[in-house]
């Protein structure tokens, strides 16, 4: 490198601004267009005390150096995993210093947003102790990881195996003479693999193990083992444990893998509030009920569907704001305005982005009844099981399958449709979208693959269906499939009476639309199944059909019996609300729109009255577009977005973001010297010759 | 840290093995199912000295320290970047030593797959000053840039301006005094942003300004301009340029911003092929023929039509193969079997899994079609228009913006569709899938956002069809649009005459429901517009459907035909193709069924015949599965994946990759000492402290 000082940092000249109308005069004019209060939104949508909450923890968050959010873009694995430590452990210390209960530190990781080495501790570790350990267990196990003195993790899924835990291959014999279990891995294929928290973290895993009893496999089983040491955290003797690498997203978590050589752990590991092994003997106890362990699975995908709203209103909340600042092409025909003179119109008045857009606003609107009404039927579930009664579980363990597949999969396109709506600036990181993409699409896969799950959901609405057929189900208040099948064997001629775009404004002629859909695809897959010898594996794409229909009846049934519920609402409040709850169901109808035609239930001139009113009802959301997304009250923190920001400044939020890039920090790249420089000096050189001739 | 030795790398017990059958043993046993001979297909696809090529270049590239790619998956931006500088100087040493031609260049780049600091110096900077140049610019410009003495970039996007290259703020003012221009960035919105190869690397840049001659306005102009010192690379005086951060994807370009403050360029960087502006005087002379640019927009949508075929082979071959491999769930209604044991069943068995694989793969050989059809027309355009005839232009201007538009939003989705069709290990780096979906994405914005391009598409059609209507335009040989319009204007009220699935196979029958179809949706936008009044903004969701309606008839088309007049190819080869332009017809049809219906042309009856069909067709493809991504003749070089390698050691592969993770080089990890380790003491303290009570 020549002479000069290379560590001069790039900047941007102070003196420019960008060209007006700037972000902040245009959101305040669209903020001025709203015809509702967007505060009573956002307390209907959390509740008063859980909006302060969220308020509360983000202004916390904000000035915490282990919370700090702008170096992450720039950031490698190393850097960023290790900042994650520093977060977990400053957010034990936060909890206790700010006396925060467990929904604000919830909330403090919702807006912390990136799972860390701890996350599963929380998250799998310590409650699968609360439901699997019986008494002396909870003390040895339980309490320490409430303490932070043992970190766990939930080591299931093994590098050949996944959906399917009854292929699981590690083993746990055990051994009379010394009442201990062997864990042992007897090929590659069964190292346990994606653990969260088990690369570089755990000292301590729940192991899912197939309990062997004199030569007899019993299946899978979960132990709690300690797998390094208390003092110097290394790996225990008989145990191989690393990190499996780089994934695409989840760069801050240490999801690991792990072998067992013969490895001993005593009779205490196995968790045994179900199933129990007897000292000595060996004598095997089943567990009493089966079924109870589907609570837990319900509540994690019902955790899942509530979650999918705020991850889809993150990129409304970017795009919107962001499609109302930036300014694209002068619109000939109808030439914006400002101050009389001629601009580029926003991107945000193109019916194109308006449709992409806003019937994503519909979707986290509707999101926001399924997650609440999955709670409840839970809760009602949960105590009906506890009186005994199971009759509920089934509806909802297919539920809440069938909502996880479906909403995810939603969140997933809707977060991308955003980030694209953002244009070329959406590519930079800076948008805040990129990462919380890659960070957000597992979902679409953990917790039970999106297409497997639908096979649990269909299972169920065959079985219905069939009862329906033969007379013995009936229907009632918690179990609407019921309902829409027995409608539909008692016409399954019927077609919708709608002959206006008016006269599909009615929930209740969008609800039954929904439910014949859904019955006639059931009828069809049970028709082929029952009658003409299908296999299951051959109806598998019907199958993942009937489920989506039936999801879908679900969240356009719960959107408006939701709404109508809703007494705290104002007038204008439920008036913006209705108009989502139908753009929602008539867009969707849309989307799937061949299914509805082909059930013979719309006709094409129907289908064409469906298509003209989802625009006009676009349209009609077009004045209350950033008001909606101002609603969902998602902290600048959280968003972590140079396009989003509430104050609409991009331009300059940008430029700040960019002064921070290490390219930046040096005027001269080090590369210049070996792989540019050799070739322009010889230029140079070429020329001096040259001039000298 | 305590005191042994932590620098002990993590390995996997050498011992171990899958669990068996092998990938290797399943992929030999799905290649000796093979209908068809593989090479044969290649040969088809590449020609055979292009297919030579392939191989050759992957050969030499594989042994190459600057084209390495294991540690891709682990390094940040910084590394990355270091690691593409070299990279990019080595082909240039490679294509001198072994004497490579243009395409060999170009396979090296494809194959090596990321966009480095010198790829818009290449794709952008030398062929606009191709176009551009006058013949002393030619000297003074291409030259140098030829011998890589100057490095050059294309800068014509700015921060506050896209798509509307009318709208760009920089201006050039001419100063008649001085034959000079003065370049200006009047706001911070006016910066040159997106930059590729501008943040840290080029010396010369093509800007694009606004040409402002004594006060009056010419709009933007093309100059080529000296921004860094080819002494020692520092941006010159006037001249704020620097990296714009990290993006989602592309780490190894240095996408740059750039500001100019009255900076003062020579007469000559006026890029003078075209207009002119007179010495002195600043008279300015137009350009002859502005349309004449339009060939090079053609001719880069071309090549991102015909490589998408490519991104969308290599998400194929990854996941068809490991499907091949992976197992999940015993079938209990068909068990498989290997050597007589009960196995679980293979991924790949499972029709939804087929359902979206095989698809893919139909796309995949529609596209090869497409691009190749796509490169005829361009060919035979530029030869017309060449002896002035214009006659073409308007109809392959718009079939390649369509084209773009659908191809590449086709080839993300099927990308993203093969990644999750691997499950957990989809989301691995190793896959080789998330990269480079990341890297690919950006495709389906710049060149045109896909939404914006669907309106040069659609303006066409829309004239064509008024001209069609006014009886102004006849068929002809070459378009193809006028073809489907005339006919749907002879009988618009036309159905469907397939009355089983059988019939359904006749390429002429698919070929008019296409056209139909796409007719059918033109006709109706222009009656809204042309009689209704619409505006142009209110159409444009239709808008967006006419123009994927159109490019999905021709993508069918051009397969039918294709084929036909594929003389080269053998009855086995030509069989298996007909089932994929088969199955790429009817699928398409399927997931655009309602436009089929709601023009009345498909009944629901039909619609059902359409879909089992898929079904039908997916199973006939299923024995060749395998074969048909082999015969794509991608190189495990390139592809860089555990996942898709072509020898099947999924697993082993897996491993290795893992113990080359920078977190399993050191036992415990460096954050233990202050994130983990007082808590977990704490826990060690009080149990000494209890046990001595």
């Amino acid at each position: 490198m020549t002479g000069f000082n290379n560590n001069v940092p790039t900047k941007f000249p102070k003196h420019l601004t960008p060209k007006g109308p700037n972000g902040p005069e245009l959101l305040e004019a669209e903020r001025a267009k709203a015809s509702f209060d967007v505060n009573a939104i956002s307390k209907f949508m959390y509740g008063e005390k859980f909006l302060a909450k969220m308020n509360n923890v983000a202004r916390v968050l904000e000035s915490e150096p282990a919370f700090e959010k702008t170096q992450r873009y720039f950031q490698g694995r190393p850097e960023r995993i290790a900042h994650a430590y520093e977060k977990d452990k400053r957010l034990i210390e936060l909890t206790k210093e700010l006396n925060w209960d467990l929904e604000e530190r919830r909330i403090a990781n919702m807006w912390y947003d990136q799972s860390t080495p701890y996350s599963l501790h929380y998250g799998m570790f310590m409650p699968t102790l609360e439901g699997q350990c019986n008494e002396e267990q909870r003390k040895l196990f339980l309490e320490p990881a409430l303490r932070h003195e043992i970190i766990g993790c939930y080591a299931q899924t093994e590098l050949g195996h996944g959906s399917n835990v009854q292929g699981l291959e590690t083993t746990a014999t055990y051994i009379p003479e010394t009442n201990e279990f062997d864990l042992h891995s007897p090929h590659l294929t069964s190292s346990k693999w994606w653990i969260g928290g088990l690369g570089k973290t755990a000292n301590y895993a729940v192991v899912m193990a197939r309990l062997i009893i004199h030569g007899k496999d019993y299946g899978p089983h979960p132990f709690c083992v300690q797998i390094r040491s208390l003092e110097d955290h290394r790996p225990l003797a008989g145990i191989t444990v690393g990190d499996i690498g780089p994934k695409f997203g989840y760069a801050t978590t240490d999801n690991g893998f792990m072998l067992f050589d013969h490895y001993r752990v005593p009779h205490i590991s196995f968790l045994s509030k179900f199933s129990q092994v007897k000292p000595g003997s060996g004598e095997y106890v089943k567990p009493p009920n089966a079924r109870l362990s589907y609570g837990t699975m319900v509540f994690v995908r019902a955790n899942i569907v509530n979650g999918n709203r705020i991850a889809l209103a993150r990129g409304a909340t970017v795009a919107v704001r962001y499609c109302a600042i930036r300014k694209q092409f002068v619109d000939a025909a109808e030439p914006r305005k400002w101050d009389n003179e001629v601009i580029e119109t926003p991107v945000i008045d193109y019916t194109m982005v308006q449709y992409r857009l806003f019937t994503v606003i519909a979707n986290i609107y509707a999101l926001h009844f399924t997650g609440r009404e999955m709670f409840k039927l839970y809760d009602l579930n949960m105590a009906e099981m506890k009186k005994g009664n199971y009759d509920l579980l089934a509806d909802v363990h297919s539920s809440s399958s069938g909502l996880k597949s479906l909403t995810t999969t939603m969140a997933v396109e809707g977060i991308e449709q955003c980030r694209r709506a953002c244009g070329g600036h959406g590519y930079s990181l800076f948008s805040g979208l990129g990462q919380f993409y890659q960070d957000y699409l597992p979902n679409v896969t953990f917790e039970g693959d999106n297409y497997v799950l639908t096979q649990q959901t269909a299972r169920y609405l065959l079985k219905t269906f069939r009862n329906v057929v033969a007379g013995k189900a009936q229907p009632s208040e918690h179990n609407q499939t019921i309902a829409y099948l027995t409608q539909y064997m008692q016409n399954p001629k019927a077609t919708c009476p709608a002959t206006s775009g008016a006269e599909l404004m009615n929930p209740e002629i969008l609800i039954s639309a929904f439910g014949f859909r859904a019955a006639f695809g059931i009828a069809q897959v049970a028709e082929d199944i029952d009658h003409h010898g299908k296999s299951w594996n051959a109806a598998l794409v019907d199958i993942a059909r009937i489920s989506k229909a039936h999801c879908q009846y679900m969240i356009v049934r719960w959107f408006f019996t939701g709404l109508q519920s809703a007494n705290e609402l104002g007038p204008n409040e439920r008036k913006v609300m209705q108009t989502l709850a139908y753009l929602f169901a008539l867009h969707t109808i849309d989307t799937e729109m061949s299914e509805f035609m082909m059930s013979g239930y719309l006709s094409p001139a129907q289908g064409k009255l469906v298509k003209d009113q989802v625009l006009e009802l676009v349209a009609r959301i077009r004045p209350d577009a950033v008001p909606l997304v101002d609603a969902l009250a998602l902290p600048d923190y959280y968003l972590a977005s140079a396009l989003g920001r509430s104050d609409g400044k991009v331009y300059e939020s940008l430029c700040e973001m960019v002064e921070r890039e290490p390219l930046n920090h040096t005027l001269v790249v080090e590369s210049y010297e070996n792989y540019i420089k050799p070739f322009v000096h010889k230029g140079l050189d070429r020329k001096k010759k040259e001039s000298k001739l």
